[in-house]
């Protein structure tokens, strides 16, 4: 048996880790790995090589991915399934791992659909997949700004002011909450709230006045807020120039306003993707990686290797994609028993 | 309503987020608690103190807990129920949290059925607990031994080296599954496989033999090794001064015989236990501690907070003394996929 | 004897071990230490209260600083040295530890020569102050960048990108040096060198042509980019509001349309001045204090502690006062041995 | 011109930096290097290769050694100068690069009195060499026993506890020092002092009855603590093997007797010299890298590549050699005063 891999889209911590765990898998129960390179372009273009347990020595620990990535997807950029079947059967491939997030799942249901004979590994740091308890490189974005959080919380600041720190969360709040709860900040404004400014400053101003000197605001990148003007969500500058951080930037001079506390701005970006991963993530990205090379294995094609409780599952694909995954409603409440 | 709060046993990693928790959500929801100093002693011996929102400010970061434990056991060193009714009567208390591992929660039980109002919060680093997916301290464990190992697998020693590294798990394999697979270990022996030494070292050996000049492998603290000429697990030297590292210091020869390779021994002991908590860890003993106020607040008396899938829900505590959990034979096989 | 001591201006990792030393000394030689709360204002208004051993202990290792800073200065905001002076003779204060940076010293070394007793200490985490070898601080700030380059620099994105990352230093490429230099940074701009950002582009291109898909360049937030129709450092955007990250905004679509790849921006803004500082700086800081407390007892009045090569002396404050230090060309010429 | 280079002895964190350093500034400025395996033994037996830039890529972050090590010595283990003669002749080597510590040095100086074309790069994490003010992998040593002693300070054991931590230092206590300052141990043990146990047993009782629970004590492995019956350093068991942590296990009962409290022992070990090196030392790695090539260059033999102060200069081996550099008094006393 022939399987092939690929990894798509954005940089996401346990890459790596989860790409060894399909290759020594494999390698155990006696099949081949074919490496593809660049995502869904390899797999067009027919850019890949064996890679054998060997090729994947001491990558676990490693940030990024061996195989390379990228944002093309078939039906997008390509031709959908003709140019991916060349290539399957050139290449003698019986299985494709696919490890991607939402839009390269979709795909991968697609294919599957058209004939593929495709196993899927949910990514995305963001934690908003559905059908699985928990995404890896998660839990590594949530340390990070935890630990971006734990700095930012000790200051030796002037007094009465307001520290806005925005993670990433473009539709859902689940960083923001974890590492909000994590690092005990004092509001977290995520989409699956309605924003309501007057209330947030209303807390901020009490805390400060029964003696707090300091207050950490966590914004997800997501969240609605309403532009003077317009409703763009990440600004442009003169030069056409994409510019992180639209939202703090706008939220900030509003708290300002309403408090009456200087107010100033961190936003974590592309640093919350990168690097190791926390062990946490590398366990899960190993389970995955040895489940997606079972289930290839076993035939148990449009199928994704999922985490529930605290077992690996297979799960149809088009749970995955069935919706956008939001922070329950008991959790936020958990992180607002401690605000203020 | 008023509730008392007490931590028992040894260190754990996110104490103090649970106490802050129970505070937290018992203000919010008008109750008062009383911190009870240094475990079932100071319920016992009436050692309490009011606790409230300003007390358990800047605690969640923090390792140890503010309360202060001991290993005193209400039925092993006190009276049982008799004096806890004085102290629980005397102070108006209407339910007790309590924040222990499995003799702590064994009891609570039995105080329970003699008509003490408790709720538990299960502790253990050690992650063996049933009844619950995961314990808090738990992942700090396995990221402080996964660093450990980090560190321990790149070197620049001379060829065919064995580091041995012990870890916790007096009885069950968690902590040395976990961060072996984590950090990619070469072996790992655990309480719940039968050891095979034999087999271990043709595995290390046939490693070397490809071109590997270094091995890691992770023991569990409880593993069954035989002793030359006995089977005392810990070691007492002739001071009658307890030593730990038994096992590794034992095993370490072992290998050395059967393999011909020079080995040495690190054993990572009170570290395991100590320090800030991981970003997970904050976040599960905040939301346990948020969890049991509540419990207490509704009445659940006889439950401990339990992390099952995303959720935290009451389970009966006589669940969680039921059995020592063990770690599945499906996450061993992960394991075992990587070795060698 | 009665030493005040008090802190000034922004944060700074180590300030805490300063005023720990201090107090530990001055108790150990017999000497009272009074705290002195919010920098120069509370020697202005007499905002102070005895600091003793036990009120430092557990600080050594917390950012920020227990006795509060601001910014204030007394001959901007205050009448000199006229109320400072009602102050120290009201309660008795024989000398007084200023830490501060080069404005704060500044302010010292006038009102030592108007006749207040005052021992120096310098805080910087920017490392341009004359006359010591390294200020306490700037070691955090160069772990915390590095840390965070690591992270940037693996990364899993798309061919031919440049994340340019602004650090701290407005006058001064200290930091940017240094985690320049320890993470292997592709560019590093810095205020000391004239910026030429054909050859940056050039350098970039040829790096790229030689197979790398990424790089890297960090910049000091304080070089000299001649901006389009206008040469202010700092944006302000509608609501008057100073936005960080200036520079590297600006810097990003120059070096794009140079090199024709995709970059990015990081700006890392407070992350670098906040939380527990790193051995290096504790035992820096710690030895600051100590050395401080013996000046200030010793009656050299006038100075402040310096490193010197392995050694902490007493040098006159004017000196630290006379230039901005920069970093020296043989430095420089070490990063850029590395570039491409 | 030609230049070998070789890295001898233990593993210590910034050796890759080292090597990237003389390949990268070699190549810049025209010159070739030729990597030796695994010290010594390349040089005697010829086991050589090119080392260009792109084979240092992405190792300065690395630990261990990409060019392997081994504690060979020409002078033990082989025929002195003869065969390395040869090996330099043979391949047309103009100079030699040695990294390592003091014994590598010192075989260095000899050899170069032989005719060896030699320039040193001093390499220890014990920081004991003369000549220099800091060698690398001494930072990151520090850095990893302060994250374990603030892991061993917080805790939530029982009362009235010592924790002795035993880390590297076989004849000076830099570490220890360095450490215990940063982590404000309780006590520290360094060979430079003279032991007196009783006057350290006071201490610890007098820091209880005033309210302490716990107390750190830390220890260089090399203190002087006369056995019962013996004076070995290092134990052996039964079947011969060495066992680490001999003074701490022999110090630890002794604490326990003279002053009643419950003691436990932690042994860092192997810890202190594996993994990536701190931020510092990875600049002053890269630094000496590049310093060393640029002496061999300049033909200036016989000597190493040293920190003074803020600058990196030549001084000759021989001064490196001439005597094992201690803590000075000064530092000592200020790890004294915070006590207790």
């Amino acid at each position: 048996m022939v399987i092939g891999v690929l990894t798509a889209g954005g940089d996401c911590p346990g890459l790596n880790a989860v790409i060894r765990g399909v290759v020594a898998r494999a390698e155990r129960r006696g099949a081949e790995v074919l490496g593809i390179r660049d995502g869904w372009e390899g797999l067009m273009d027919g850019k890949l090589a064996p890679l054998r347990r060997d090729d994947v020595r001491g990558i676990l620990q490693r940030g990024g991915t061996i195989l390379g990535t990228s944002r093309r997807d078939p039906y997008v950029h390509g031709d959908g399934y003709a140019s991916i079947r060349r290539t399957v059967e050139k290449n003698g491939i019986d299985a494709v791992v696919v490890i991607g997030g939402d839009g390269t799942l979709r795909s991968a249901l697609r294919l599957g659909e058209e004939g593929l004979a495709v196993v899927g590994v949910p990514k995305t740091i963001d934690n908003d997949i559905a059908a699985t308890d928990m995404t890896f490189g998660f839990d590594t974005a949530v340390q990070i700004v935890t630990d971006a959080l734990d700095r930012l919380t000790t200051t030796a600041e002037a007094h009465n002011r307001i520290m806005v720190v925005e993670v990433m969360g473009r539709t859902k709040g689940w960083i923001a909450t974890y590492a909000g709860i994590a690092a005990g900040a004092d509001a977290i404004l995520v989409p699956e709230r309605q924003l309501d400014l007057r209330q947030i400053a209303d807390t901020l101003r009490a805390r400060h006045r029964e003696g707090r000197r300091y207050s950490v605001v966590v914004v997800a990148e997501g969240i609605d807020l309403p532009r003077a003007g317009g409703d763009v969500r990440r600004e442009t500058d003169q030069f056409g120039f994409e510019r992180l951080g639209g939202v703090a930037y706008r939220l900030a001079p509003e708290l300002e306003r309403l408090t009456g506390f200087e107010t100033r701005v961190t936003v974590l970006g592309h640093l919350q993707r990168g690097g190791t991963p926390t062990a946490f993530d590398r366990v899960l990205a190993s389970r995955l990686g040895v489940a997606a090379a079972d289930f290839a294995l076993e035939g148990r094609f449009g199928t994704m290797a999922a985490l529930r409780g605290a077992e690996i599952v297979p799960v149809p694909i088009a749970e995955a994609c069935a919706e956008i995954r939001g922070v329950p409603a008991s959790l936020i409440d958990v992180a607002e028993t401690f605000f203020g």
